[in-house]
């Protein structure tokens, strides 16, 4: 198959990359810097909003598209122009032209719980509706409605996997406001110490990042008719007490849990570290999966650690 | 109140002004020809993707906007491009700069049942999935989710109503694909044979357009924390078989039952008169209401009609 990779410089995107390169995929990998593509993969280095590179992506023949590249939430709340440009405008712009060149590829989206806005409600399942607040989650969600309905109408055969919290980010500036519970991982690991700006008793969900990989090889080969009409799941998440993940992380970074201090910061712990109970059966029922247990998605984490 | 009202000159829209006007309201009246705007209005001609068109129908002071200018279901169908330009990106840019011009004012946005696809699923609640099939639908739910998000932010204080079939439209071309419910009414008002295009035994979901109109007033000052999360709701509708809409004409309008004829169309059956059970109980939570019964949605209708 030949694969269409958007955001292939991101830390999903090279998760996901390797594994296809592994199986004898051949992967056109868009991103808008070309360092972070892996060897292999053949690099299409430029803005997805320019026709010219949505061109090059498809060029050559597109089996599926594995749709990742965008303005992450932080980057769109504070430029909704841009976000507007890359995750609504470029993206339904792909979708056309690929649903034109392939009708009925496979498509998968990367959308994001911020769909269903925060604070989020008091519990979250298959039925939770969404209401986005975050400008990031507010476009997200648009662009779900038009895979369900270019999906309909059978110009492309689109899965939505809601994103929760990926373990671990890169270190360095994401865009993400989500970024404190990979910068746990770095400190820890690097023995420093590490203050944290949710409080221990918040509650997060998350997967590491090469069980989020799993899932989105699984959704290229999966039956869609065992979707929600909506084509969209929130993928399976641990939810865990920030606190307890502190603690899993130090042990097995072999450092002290006393390195980890909490000074919560009201904006975040609401929207990141107050999340509710979380039940995915549609998702689970497609063969999507969390990584089991607390320890499990800690060394998964630390495995991918860069 | 200064009221703008997009889509002025249509059936509904002329009927909601009257009622603006008749209570001491200030409405700007936009729409593409200046011919179907009521006298008392102040009209503003022009194409909503205009952002000068968008500048005047803001300037002086906005209050509230009832927004149903839109390209309908089967002109999107056969123009998706114009679909996007008028139905996603002209009503994203009214949003921004209404909500920017005077922060958190009442936006009324006219979706449609088509949101939930078609076919439909075998009943309709408040908890349906949205997955639109059809262009038309699939740009209204884009939309959904973005009055949501901007009143989640407090951009605007949106309310989405979604319509039924409503009866009884004007004579003469109006790119819906429902237009043959209305056309009944007006053949039958002038004695003439109607052959309608569903069966007798199609079921359709309707609501007179006086009573749409005195919806949208509704919703004008209503609480709109009775609203879901979503700030969607389904109009609530009297669902009908289409044989006994056509005697109650017929008997309304003293001429023969016997002059309508059935030759059912297998695309418009499904589309439109195959509507399964439907339940709107969010919405009569909300103070929005059917008319009735079918005697009164019929006089209703044909007080109206014109």
């Amino acid at each position: 198959m030949r694969i269409v990779v958007t955001g292939a410089g991101g830390f999903v995107g090279r998760q996901i990359i390797c594994r296809l390169l592994d199986r004898g995929d051949s992967v056109a990998a868009v991103d808008t810097v070309g360092s972070g593509i892996p060897f292999g993969a053949s690099p299409i280095v430029g803005d997805l909003a320019d026709p010219a590179i949505r061109a090059a992506a498809l060029a050559g023949g597109c089996d599926a598209i594995i749709h990742l590249a965008t303005v992450p939430g932080g980057a769109a709340e504070a430029d909704p122009a841009a976000s507007r440009r890359i995750n609504v405008d470029a993206m339904y712009d792909l979708l056309l032209e690929a649903g034109a060149a392939n009708p009925g590829l496979r498509v998968i989206y990367a959308s994001s719980i911020a769909v269903f806005g925060d604070p989020l409600p008091d519990s979250v399942d298959d039925s939770t509706p969404l209401s986005p607040r975050m400008i990031y989650g507010g476009h997200k969600a648009m662009m779900e409605d038009a895979v369900a309905m270019f999906s309909n109408r059978g110009a492309i055969d689109g899965v939505t996997v809601r994103l929760p919290g990926i373990l671990a980010r890169p270190k360095g500036p994401s865009g993400m406001k989500s970024a404190f519970m990979s910068n746990l991982f770095h400190a820890l690991k690097a023995g420093e110490a590490f203050t944290c700006p949710v409080s221990a008793d918040g509650m997060i969900w998350a997967e590491s990042v090469s069980r989020c990989a799993d899932n989105f090889v699984h959704a290229l080969s999966m039956d869609t008719a065992l979707l929600p009409s909506t084509r969209a799941v929130t993928l399976p998440a641990l939810r865990i007490r920030m606190g307890d993940l502190a603690k899993e992380v130090a042990r097995q970074c072999a450092v002290s849990p006393d390195l980890v201090t909490y000074l919560p910061d009201a904006d975040l712990e609401i929207a990141f570290a107050a999340q509710p109970p979380l039940a995915t059966p549609a998702a689970e029922r497609a063969g999507f999966a969390h990584d089991g247990d607390l320890a499990t998605l800690v060394a998964n984490a630390l495995a991918t650690l860069s």
